[in-house]
């Protein structure tokens, strides 16, 4: 029972047998790229759902929540827009998303509340329901023909993001290999505790719902939750897992634990690729916490630091401004013991001790400059406190980022 | 009893009564400015201070809570540099610190537990212990004459700013007039819970330590506790208050309410300036929560507002993208009822409601952008479910953010 990533590039992307798609535009995007997306199962699936912890949700999030609640066993299809993400638009809102729903299980034919519902964009904006109802038909006939290469639905999500993320694993499990296919979307206001992005994930493997929630809360705490991009946190993000069970590989208790491992591999090299592709980034940038007391302690005080502006400004600048690190570490509420702490900047044998017993090392400041120069960057802080670590995902912080929020509605 | 703003701008600003200073240039600022400060009492002062909350603290911040502990009643001079933060440093910073206070006792004349220091600028690197000993030398012989004028005193603290920060304010008590006056730096690495920059602020009354320290943390939770730049927060944030009696105006517990009224004008002046000048800021921001269900959600949800990135960036260009600062308010952790929120872009009869229920009002698109291009910038957020409100400073966030802190060290 093992688990190996899948080498998928975009082009080559396909979901999890048992699934067909299509992407197409109906003029939701000015760009005049594909802006909606149908995602059918053959049959009946699990599913599981994660959610933004915003307390302003999306009305395709208060649909989602309830179809998860009332139909986990029996789930049909996925509708998705960019463009516009249904947020802040009160009842006509709500009306709209379950409008989307209805429309397509026309088009797949299924009942409504067999429909998940995602939305993307400019919040506060109706959604135009004359080019959503167009997208559907043309996305409905795509799908009567086999629908489209994977590439067309995996852009149909994208809004500021500047490539596409795909990510795919097996898990070779008692009954057989089952794979899990999975691709997202996520530039700019992303920031964990779920609240990230959009992400849609598929799998051919039998998987009862509620194991297949567990597993996804699991995968997603150690993925999608440890990304940061800007400290915002949106009113849509929401992971969607299907299960077709294609495959006929059943997962139970037993088997969880690889099926879980896949999972969280395809959910951790999106999180990445998010991460990668933050708005205005140039590079990937780890942030690892060792030595600390727990996992808890380690994520807070890596999240702290991956949520510096000043040190994701330091590493654009491939400037080794070490303090930066240190004082974001002190801001993360847990117990720090300046005199233990070590950090080093590069990866493995090859980083540079920057800092011993919480006072500067005898480094060399070229090399160091370089370390941060590289893409990923690697930041590692040990606290010297325990045997507890976690790594957090960010990116560089540069002037663009600025360029490309400053004018984003108008 | 009121208290009442004095109008005083950076070159006509003095101390209170009570007090000399000196500014003058030892080396420590490549740019050849003032980096150091001595501010000498005539007598012994009650003093009072607020500290940065990080973890990681400077020395001069673990070297001046004991001051504070031990001498509150007698203080007698702060000795201030720029340049270089004195943190991280180890042993070696807490001598130098140590250092410090003696070199200015001997200038002034007075036990070495009676001095307080302050320290900023790059971290981890340590004093140059040849320089601070020089402009000791240099700024006793100024205080022997007379003393400076305060704008160099007021300068030595300077990093980033791009202006110096003084304000001043009156109280009319039982007994008479008395005076409080204060100057502050601060640029980047600014966000409450006391972690805001160094401010010295003196007054001419007679106050008992242990009632000067609750003025000072009830001002500055109203005031330097409510402003944010980037979120980051330094190892060296300090604000310290020095009472010379010099007034002879008794402060007792009757006479707390308009002499903290007046200390709370300096300091929220203080604040203001500061949000105003941060690093790459072209406008101040003033984020109103109100109809709040107590003042600690109002300031919560301010807070998340003015902390967001994208807030801050469409603020920077003018958009009424008004979905972010409703996915902002989302993410302070408190109840919010979407469809009671109401926001109003501009100030008071001349503000633009841009939502009402929860969703977009029928506003006018260039009217609400061109009230964020105003200085300063008004955004009122009224959750509508209680009384209370809150106000926190902070300012647009432009691309030159990111170069002024790309390469701070190198």
């Amino acid at each position: 029972m093992t688990s190996s990533p899948e080498t998928m590039s975009p082009a080559d992307f396909a979901l999890a047998p048992g699934f067909r798609s299509a992407g197409v535009t109906c003029g939701l995007k000015a760009s005049g790229r594909e802006d909606l997306a149908l995602i059918a199962a053959d049959r009946d699936c699990s599913a599981a759902g994660v959610f933004t912890t915003n307390r302003v949700v999306a009305a395709p999030v208060v649909l989602d929540r309830d179809v998860i609640a009332k139909r986990a066993g029996g789930v049909r299809a996925i509708v998705a827009n960019s463009g516009c993400a249904n947020a802040c638009t009160g009842d006509q809102g709500m009306n709209d998303a379950k409008r989307m729903a209805w429309l397509a299980s026309q088009a797949v034919g299924c009942d409504p509340g067999q429909v998940l519902v995602l939305s993307t964009g400019v919040i506060g904006v109706p959604l135009a329901m004359d080019k959503i109802e167009r997208g559907v038909t043309l996305a409905a006939s795509a799908l009567a023909a086999g629908g489209d290469s994977a590439g067309s639905t995996v852009r149909a999500i994208m809004t500021t993001d500047t490539r596409p993320k795909t990510a795919g694993a097996t898990a070779e499990l008692r009954g057989g290999g089952v794979v899990i296919r999975g691709f997202a979307k996520g530039a700019g206001m992303i920031h964990p505790r779920m609240a990230t992005m959009l992400a849609v994930i598929t799998t051919d493997a039998l998987v009862p719902p509620e194991l297949l929630q567990r597993s996804l809360v699991e995968s997603t705490g150690r993925s999608f939750n440890r990304v940061s991009v800007d400290g915002d946190m949106s009113t849509n993000d929401t992971v969607l897992l299907l299960a077709s069970g294609a495959s006929r590989v059943r997962v139970d208790e037993a088997e969880r634990g690889p099926f879980t491992a896949a999972l969280t591999e395809v959910c951790a090299s999106l999180a990445r690729q998010i991460a990668r592709d933050g708005e205005g980034a140039t590079r990937l940038v780890e942030v690892s916490v060792t030595g600390a007391a727990s996992e808890r302690d380690a994520h807070l005080v890596a999240d702290a630091i991956a949520r510096s502006a000043l040190v994701k400004t330091a590493v654009h600048g491939g400037d080794p401004n070490w303090g930066r690190v240190l004082a974001a570490a002190g801001t993360a509420g847990v117990p720090i013991a300046p005199e233990r702490l070590a950090l080093w900047f590069g990866e493995g044998a090859d980083a540079i001790r920057v800092v011993n017993g919480g006072m500067r090392d005898a480094y060399d400041e070229r090399g160091a400059a370089e370390r941060l120069r590289r893409d990923p960057v690697a930041v590692r802080l040990d606290l010297g406190l325990g045997g507890a670590e976690a790594t957090v995902w960010t990116c560089d912080f540069s002037a663009d980022y600025v360029s490309i929020n400053a004018d984003y509605t108008t």
